[in-house]
Parts: structure tokens; sequence; C-alpha cells
């Protein structure tokens, strides 16, 4: 399969052509306006011509042969006309036809197989079925099944989505400007994965921005995002799922499996991919870094606007989306404090008053001294640019901003607006030229900020960026007692307290004389998971009497409450002084493989939901992220007085979990380490639970 | 003083006109565009005339009286001419001039001191100084110092700011329509709370937008909100000010005192005010509750939608705003699956398929079917209106919607695009003619769709809509002992432990004999903060003995770490169970007066920062809104299987913390209960500090 054919083709065949609205003559219409005349045939048996444009009755009667045929025609006579187009030396084909196994019938799944089979058979690059099509603008190939308002969309924003309605969507946003624009479908031969690895390698792309519901090729997909982590190449996600309605939605839309979506927002902060709400954050996180001609050195703003009360809505907006306006340098403050009228206060963000904003000088000479500031990597000057210019300002600040942007050592400046307005065209064009963004009104401003931040904050270095992606399982379910999954884990590193299983009173006796009290006593068993709410634990025992009679009534509690479980004795522990009660987990994703947890145990899990995750493999690095990102993580670092927990030893624990499940990937379906205590210098963890697939 | 002649004067005369660029020029062509020729003097002695209009040399020279001077000319002009204004009979006057309070100094302070005088020995109406003017749109009168596009703004939007630049963006922004948009400047005599009134009262106003960076008279400000609550005129604010650097910002821009962000908060909460976080969605939410002809009978949310993808970023955005997508009646399903094409599945929200968008007769069902859920309150329209049609879905949709709202008893429909893109005018016009407001982009939408419902969720009977103002405090501060603390509480039904204060040996055995054990010995004084870190604090007393030896101890500590605190002795209390922790607070807020804090004790409070607060007088129904807002109620309620506590005993004693500190605003500074144990059956207070001013 080459997926060159497909999205770069020499010659293409319309099939199903019409003058009339619908997906046939809406992609003649895109074909007719962008594309080469000698470039594109169009077929219809039943017309001579289409928009003064000559029909052939089929393909057999081209004059020569094609790489790419566009199939408009309904989904009972595609399978005919790929083989027809095979025949005229096609190797790709873009089928835009419904009914197959997004309708989640039987019928639907066999159409689909019999259309991959076909597509196999043939070697060809299948684009959907049910989809849009696409359009490549750097080569002006546009076999697209929407139409949206005529504009020059030429530019370095990669798209691909799974949903054909929003690539028009995109195209609809009136500032982007794009180099590939794709409608993935079904994709049943040509994945969302390989539209995506292809615009990774391309060099017209600069930013990719993703419409996905799911992932189909979690292995190709982690490959790729690798891939543009190394190069850096911004990745920008729209993915719904977060709820559990979007999950059902997009079941029903594209049949995709769209998996845990926690489990993404890991995937995404290994791979430094930027994950968004909705298009219009997609739309203008993306233009923002396609229009800068280069990615910040650093991820400190400084804030210039005309007004007080925009510098407040700024101070407050960067607060709320954890925008760093840096404090500028004392030499930054005294220059600044000469340009500006008596009245202003040099600060960041700055009011720079709107009279510098009537004059090219003093407004470039201030903003060249905030963006001189040695800790500042990005500017936003916050300026309503109108459609429709009604004070002169623009013509000012824009020539100002030319002048500085224009300098050899310029840094990322970007512009943003108050209130919604499709900006005027002349001036967005003029601050695109220099480089600068004009981004939606502040909210979404300072979201794409963020965004910014986070991609110029990231560092691959610091992350594992592989994943362990395991086998599908073929197992039946089962659950470890206590013991074995300690010893499971003992292989690992993980500290627990001294331990023997007693088959009788003696043995019970014998085990908590060499292990030393006090002792607790727990019932072994991989059927007994209530141990503590049926009497099957016994605390702080301090006599051999106690033992014994401990364990006397743990057998007998267990006979009673489980009288069918497999019981492999009784555990008699060392009790050990409690520390700070944290938990590990993992949760091994069939797609993704093992997800590892950390937090705080207890209520702060189970009612604040204080915990943070990370994909396996686990770095260093990424434990110490996690256990930082947890809000709870104050009470590890010596709360009121309290000393400091050893985070050391919890990070090595995570890690060591980490390897355990990478290990076991293809037979683990859970982990619950929980509690492990950490303690001033080491961690003890004092009750594990294996669950295998 | 009378504001009408302000705002609605017949005759005004306009000082320092010119033809340049600026604050005198701008009010021209203001003037000029918008007003009645022969409701205005232009006058300027050095000029005959300007933009063809007859300049006056003075005031004195008019030819009749006049109601309103509008002064563009400099600081140092402006009294004279407020003379010679009074003297022609006006009862108002707008100032331009900034260099008074604003700036900071002792000159600018007594100039506006010596300003207001002259104005309150006149009587005049006074808009400024430092303000930028306002527009009357009901009845043309535009004495306004900025230009923006050119428009028909007349509407039903009455905006009050702090900041003149931002009553321009307001204006900028393309689809609001206004009823006066007002620049308050220093508020010096006519304040922002007189314009909010004036607003509130108007009958062309139906929504308020307000810009405040802070309030001059809280009282006048609480006594209008509460005039629109019980009106149920929606009013909705921008404050600058929940980060520190913005608070700075606005103390240096109009000089506003901006006192404690969070109080704003709950102040709003209490009237039912919409607070926003930019101008956009101030002026989103304000376009779309000016727009709907009614207010949504219920906040429950029906969505429809033309793809799959968006209906789940729908789904999605819905989730994390809060917003509640009802499930739709059997019924509605039912003629939903008949309408739809096969592939699609009925829900909410729906994705009703493209298919539908092109066929108004289906359209129009669909949306009615949706709309006439019985459980239904708003319906929102997901489609990206451009400002060039490129594709007709939106004939059929704008004539669908035409027709289903037309109907008698049809619901609250809004349109919710999803790039940003300055609306189609004609069909956004259509759309706002038939009651439907197009909103911004979604993250926007969805932040106006929540501000919407909790509008219509509001409810004035469930709120002490009142505050308790103090006087300003003449004291110096001053902190009372626990039991000096507790006396004052007890009178308002708090329950504490049974407690004496001992001074000798003896009388603390005989106190404790007669409390009974175990007891709980602490020093009593209003010095001692500190009591347990320094030893002058014994739990778990069990015998007379021990309560004689802790005396003694207790004492000593006391002498050595604080030698010159005044002690009133030893208390013996009763030592109680623990319950759950919980803690109670109160900040008198100097201007809202007292502000009631509830939460969960220790970590949750400090480190979880889990409280809520509620401005004094609180109410039952406040009571519970506050505890059953905490993420730890469920702790309360009953967690893993331990019995649910108290709530009613707990909010009972926030009503009676609240009815403490109305009592005594004059003197509170502050109050903590730390903790209250909150019991199965009760509550006890274990620890109270009241500080006073």
């Amino acid at each position: 399969m080459d997926i060159n054919k497909l999205l770069k083709p020499n010659k293409i065949a319309i099939i199903g052509v019409s003058e009339k609205e619908g997906f046939g003559g809406d992609t003649c219409r895109n074909v007719l306006e962008y594309m080469n005349e000698d470039s594109y045939y169009f077929i219809n048996p039943k017309r001579e011509v289409a928009f003064g444009k000559k029909c052939y009755n089929s393909l057999v009667e081209l004059p020569e042969n094609i790489d790419l045929v566009v199939i408009c025609t309904p989904q009972h006579t595609v399978e005919q006309l790929i083989k027809e187009a095979a025949a005229k030396g096609a190797k790709a084909a873009v089928v835009y036809a419904s009914g197959y196994s997004e309708v989640g019938t039987k019928e639907g799944k066999e159409a689909e197989e019999s259309l991959i089979n076909l597509c196999e058979e043939q070697d060809i690059a299948l684009m959907g079925p049910n989809c849009a099509g696409y359009v490549n603008f750097i080569n002006n190939i546009s076999p697209f099944a929407f139409i949206s308002e005529e504009r020059n969309r030429k530019g370095s924003v990669g798209v691909v989505s799974q949903s054909g309605q929003l690539v028009l969507s995109m195209m609809d946003s009136p500032k982007t400007k794009f180099s590939y624009a794709i409608s993935a479908g079904n994709s049943s031969i040509c994945k969302m994965e390989n539209y995506l690895e292809y615009l990774v390698e391309d060099e017209y792309t600069k930013v990719i921005a993703m419409y996905i519901e799911g992932v189909k090729d979690a292995d190709l997909f982690t490959r790729v995002l690798k891939k543009a982590a190394i190069k850096r190449k911004p990745i920008v996600v729209l993915k719904t799922g977060r709820s559990e309605k979007a999950q059902e939605i997009a079941a029903s839309h594209t049949g995709s499996l769209s998996g845990a979506d926690k489990v993404y927002d890991a995937l995404f902060e290994k791979f430094g991919v930027i994950r968004v709400d909705d298009l219009e954050e997609l739309m203008s996180t993306s233009l923002a870094l396609a229009t800068m001609k280069k990615i910040p050195e650093n991820n400190n703003f400084a804030s210039m606007n005309l007004s007080g009360g925009e510098t407040g809505i700024c101070a407050d907006l960067g607060e709320l989306n954890g925008i760093n306006f840096v404090d500028f340098a004392p030499e930054t403050l005294k220059k600044l404090d000469e340009l500006l009228p008596g009245y202003a206060t040099p600060n960041n963000p700055l009011d720079m008053t709107a009279t510098l904003s009537y004059d090219v000088e003093k407004f470039a000479q201030a903003l060249d001294t905030v963006m001189s500031d040695p800790s500042v990597g990005i500017v936003a000057i916050g300026y309503t640019l109108l459609q429709d210019i009604a004070d002169p300002a623009i013509y000012y600040m824009s020539e100002g901003i030319e002048r500085v942007t224009a300098q050899k050592n310029s840094k990322p400046v970007v512009m943003i607006p108050f209130t919604e307005n499709t900006r005027n065209s002349e001036y967005s064009e003029k601050l695109e030229k220099a480089g600068v963004p004009v981004l939606p009104t502040s909210n979404y401003a300072f979201k794409v900020l963020k965004n910014i931040a986070d991609f110029v904050g990231y560092d691959a270095a610091k992350h594992n960026i592989e994943v362990e992606i395991p086998n599908p399982s073929k197992g039946e379910g089962s659950v470890l007692s206590e013991s074995e999954s300690k010893e499971m884990l003992k292989e690992y590193g993980m500290p627990f307290p001294d331990c023997k299983i007693a088959k009788s009173e003696e043995d019970a006796i014998e085990a908590a004389k060499e292990i030393d009290f006090p002792i607790v006593a727990k019932i072994d068993s991989p059927d007994i998971l209530h141990k503590s709410d049926t009497g099957c634990v016994k605390l702080n025992l301090n006599a051999e009497n106690e033992v014994k009679e401990a364990f006397n009534e743990i057998m007998n509690n267990a006979q009673k409450h489980y009288p069918n479980a497999r019981i492999n004795g009784v555990q008699i522990n060392n009790m050990v002084a409690s520390g700070t009660e944290m938990i590990i987990g993992v949760n091994n994703d069939p797609q993704f493989g093992p997800c590892v947890l950390c937090g705080l145990g207890g209520v702060f899990v189970e009612v604040f939901k204080d915990t943070s995750l990370c994909l396996a493999p686990v770095s260093r690095d990424e434990a110490y992220k996690m256990v930082n990102s947890l809000k709870g993580v104050k009470l590890l670092r010596g709360y009121r007085g309290n000393k400091p927990a050893d985070i050391d030893a919890y990070v090595e624990a995570i890690v060591n979990v980490s390897r355990f499940a990478c290990d076991h990937k293809d037979e683990l379906k859970e982990l619950d380490i929980n509690p492990i205590f950490v303690y001033e210098n080491n961690v003890c963890v004092v009750d594990a639970l294996v669950v295998k697939k």
C-alpha cells in the first residue's frame, strides 16, 4: 500500500459526477475550483459533460492510467468500481459511501470485511469508507465532499479527523491555513495512524491538528507520537470521550473503541501531545504554533495592554490558566517607566496605556523593551482587532510590531482580542506575516497560551517515551492471594513486613516467635477479598496465646463466610508502625498497556480523587512528576511540623511497580497496593492484590 | 442630584469641540452621527464652525438653557466651566479629564475633593472625572469619547463600566445591542451604583452587563442587587481581582478598593448575580439573556447537532461545565427514531445527522419534538454559522427554527458555533428576531449555558437577600480568651463541653469532680494562642491527682512561655468523644460585613482548601447549600459504612454563628471555631476564638 498514491496522485478520476448539491456535485466543485485541469477525469455514464467538462462513460474509456479513483456513488457500486480502477492502474481510492461497520449490523461489518479484502488483494490505499475525502493544499488536490467559504487556505497545519463534518468545520475557521485536511472515515485500510505518520514526516506540515474518537492501531500510533516528540513537531488533539455520553456517541458514530479516557491523558502527557477541549481551541492552538516563526525559548509570558481593565482581565485569566507572568528585570522596569505616561505603573501584565498605541516609535520601544527582558519567552499584546477598523491604533501598533519582530533576536508575539470578531483580514495577514498570530478572545487565548507553554516546557528526555502494549489476553481472569501477590512483587524490590504462612496453630505460634511481636494475622486465600469485614484479619497480637486464638478464629470465620474458598493458611505478619498512607495501582489498558496510578490512600483517593496516572514504563522523572502533581503532596513534604516522608523511596516503589507491570503485561489485569506506608526513611507495602487476566 | 438630567438630557453643550482625533473630536463625531441636530450645542472660542456646525464662544452665549455640559477640555478648565454651566441651568456634567484621585497624589486627591464640593454645591450630577462618557441608545444621546464600528446598536443590554476602554470593547462586540453604555470613571458624584440602580429601574434595559474593579457604596450596591433579584432582572458582572496582580492593577487604575475577591463571589451568589471571567463571556451571556423571548422554565438542556463529532464535543463540554442534558422521555425518543435516518441513535445530546439540516420539514419536526419533551427547558442547536454562506443548510434550518419558535408554547433556543467567525448578519438577525441568540464558539457557549442555568436555578426566596454592613471600626483590636469566646457563643445556642475555670489546684479538682472524667485542662488567656505547642493543654485526665498535676504544669508552662500574659485560670472541660471534625469561621468584611465559612477541619481545609462561604445573614437554605457544596460532604453523609453525621445540627450551628456575627458586626473581626465535632445526633464546639476589631 502506497499512501503517496492516495494523497499525492498525479491523475485522479471522479465517479458519480453531478451538478447537484451533495457529495458528487460538491466534489466536482472543489476539484474544478482548486485542481489543475489535466489532473482529473469526470465519469458519469448518464452525462456527456458536467460543469462544461467532458464526462467519460466508465473508467475503461479513460485515455490513460490513473493513480486514484474517487467514488461518490452508493455502497453497492463500490467494489466493482475499485476493480475497474485497479485495472486502470489505480493504487488508491476515496470512498464516501456509508453503510459499513459504522452502522453496527452484521451486513455492514461483512461489507467492510469484503471491501478490505478486495483492497488488500489489489494493493489499494483506501481512504474511508464513510469519509468525506481530503484536500492536499500543497499540490492543489481536492477530492473533498464538502464546500466551504472561498479563500486561500494553503499553509502548514495538517488536519486528520475521524469526522468529515469536523474537517469542514476546521476549514471554516477563518484564519487557519492548511497543508492537508484529511477525513479518515472508517479507516479500513489507510488508518488515522497512517495519515498522522504521513503528516509527521511531511516537510510542509508544521503543526498537526487531529480530531479523534479512538485509536485502532495503538502500536503505530505511539510509534508516530514518539517520532513527533523527537522531531518536536507539535500535535494538537481534540479527543472526545471525557464524558460517558461522548463515549456512547463515538461508539455509534465511527465504531471507535474509545477506551478509558484518562489513559489518553496519560498517553498525551508522555509524548508531549497537546490535548484541547473544542474545535476552536484546536484550530487556534494550531494556528498559533504554525504562525510563530520559532518555538519560544521558555514559557514565561509578558502581557501588554492598552487599558487597566484589560490588564486586570489578563492578570486574572493568567492565574486561572496557570500562565506565568514573569517579574520584569529592574532594567526593564526603568526603561518602561521612562517610556510610559507619568500615571502608569510598569508591571507584568503591563497597562501600557492607550497613549502608546497612537505612537509607533514609543510603542515599538515599549515592545522591544519588554521582549528584551531576559526572562521573557513570549509577548502577548491585548488588543481587539475589529473587522472594520474604526480606531487608528492598529495602524501604529502593527507598524511597531513589524519593526520589532523584524529584528534578528525577536521573540514570539501573539495578539489577544477581547471580543469575538472576524478580524480585519488586511491586518491579520500583515501580523501573520510578521509571525504574530491573532488569537481568539481571551478565554480561548489563555488556553492557547497554556498549550504553548506546555509544549515549550515538554522535554522528551524526561519521559520514557515508550509504551508496553500487551498481547491480547487468552486467560479467564484470576485473583492471586495476598501472599502470592507479595511474592511476585518482592522480586521487584518492594519491601513488605516479615511474613510466614501458618497452616496450623503450632505453625502460627512458631512463625510469630520468629517474626517478633506485635503480629497481624490474616487469611491467605485468592477467593477472600473482604478480609477485614468477615473477621479474617486480627491486628496487634502481642502474645503466643493471642496468636493461637487468632489463628483459630480466622480459620473458622473464613470457613463460615466462604465455605468454598481455597485457603492457603493464615499469614503471620509483623505489624509495622503506620506511616503516611499511600497507594500504588496498575490498570492494564488493553490498547496502551499498564497504566500506573499513585495517590494518598483512604478518603483522599475515594472522596477527593487526588490521584495521578502515568503509562508504563514510568521513568524516575515521570514518577516524581506524578507525586508532585498530587494536591496532597504537601502531606508528604512535612505537614504541620511533621518530618518529611521519604518521597524518593515512594518514587522508587512506583518505578519498581512499573517494571513489574511491564514484565507481566500479558497476564496482568490489575494491581492494587493499598496501603503502602511512607516513612521518614523508607516505605513498606502492607497489602497488595494482583488480578490476572 | 438628578441622574435623569445626566442620562436623559434635553439639551447638551459640548465644550472643546475639535475635528482632530481625540476625545473632543470623537465626541463630536458621535454626537453628529447619532443625535438630533437641535439637541446639542458646540462650544469652542477658537472656531466658528466644526464639522459644518456653528461653534459658540462660551456657554453664556447659548440661546437657551442646557441640562448637561460635556467637558472635553483639560483638568484646569473644568471647575470654571461647571460654574458657567450651572449658571446656564445645567444640572449635569460629563468630565473626561484625568489627573484626579486615580493618580494617587495629594494634588490629585485635593482636585477631586474640590470638584466634588463644587458639584454638590451646584447640585450637579457628575459623570467622571476620568471617564469616557456614555451613550443612551434609547433616546439617541451620545456624549461618548471613543469611536466604534458603525452599526445599529439599539437594544436592551445596559452597560456600566469602571473602564472607558472596556465600554468601547463591549460596543465593538459585533452582535450585542444596547440600551445604555456608561463609563463611570472615578465615580466622584454619580457612582457606578447609581447607574446600576438607574438601569435596574429602566424599562428598556432587559439585562445589565457590568465591568467593575470594586464597589464604593456597598449599602447602595446591595440594595440595588436586591431590587434586581426580586425583579428577576439579570445582572452579569465581570469583576477583576481574582488574582493579586489584578488587585494591584485595579488599585492603580481607578483607585478602587477591591476587597477580598471571594467575598464578591459570596455576594453575587446571594443575589443571583452572574459572574463571568472575561469580556466575551460578559457580552455573550448578556446577549443570550437579552435575545431569548423568555427566561427558560427550567435549566435542563437539550442539544441537537449535525454530526457525531460535534455531538461528542457537546457531551464533553456539557459535563465539564456542569450542564444537565436531561434524558429524553420515551415518547420523544420514539418520535425521533421515526424522523432520523436508520443509522442514527436518538439521545441527548442528539446527533440528528446532517441529512435533517437539508430538510425544513423534518428539521422543524425534530426541533419541535425535542422542545416538546416535558423535561427540556432550553434547546441548544450546534451549527457553525459562517460569515459567507457556503453551505445551504442554514437556509433550511433557519426556516425550521422560525417556524417552531413562532409557536405559542415555544421554549428558548440558542445556537452554538464551533469555530470563531463573525456570523452572517442576515441570518444572525433573522435568528435574533426569532429569539435565538447565536453564541460564540463552544467553550464560551457552554459557559453561557451554565450562566443561564444558574440564573434560571436561582431562587431569591431561598436566600436571605440582605447583608449586614458594619460601621467603621474604632477599636484597636483585641483577642478574647477561649472561655470568653465561648461565653459569647453560648448565648447563640452553640453547644460546648461542660467547663469551669479553675484558679487553684483545689478549684480544678472540685470542677473535675462536678464535670466528670475524662477531663481536658487548658489555659484560659486572651494572650496565649498556641496552647498545645507550649504545654498549656492536657488531655484525657482520668483522676484527681492527674488533674492537680495538669493544673500546675499548665500554669508553669504558661508563665514560662508567656511571662506577660493575662491569665484567667485553667479551663476544666469534659473531654468529649471525637466526631467528624468540622470548622466554622467568620471574617468580617469591612464593606459587606460578616462572611461565614464552613468546611472539614484539619488537612481538608489547610491542604485541600475545601471550604464554602456565605455572607451573613445566612439562611437555613443557604447553610445547607454551603455544606452540600463541599467535596468532603460525602464524609458527613456516611462514608464507608459509618453512620451519617447530623448535618441538620451543623447547619443549625452555621445559622447560629451567622446570627452571632450579625449582632456583633460592629466589633467582631474574626471568629474561628475549630473544631466543631459533628456526631450522629448533635454537634459540640471544642475550641473557639473571637477576635475583636
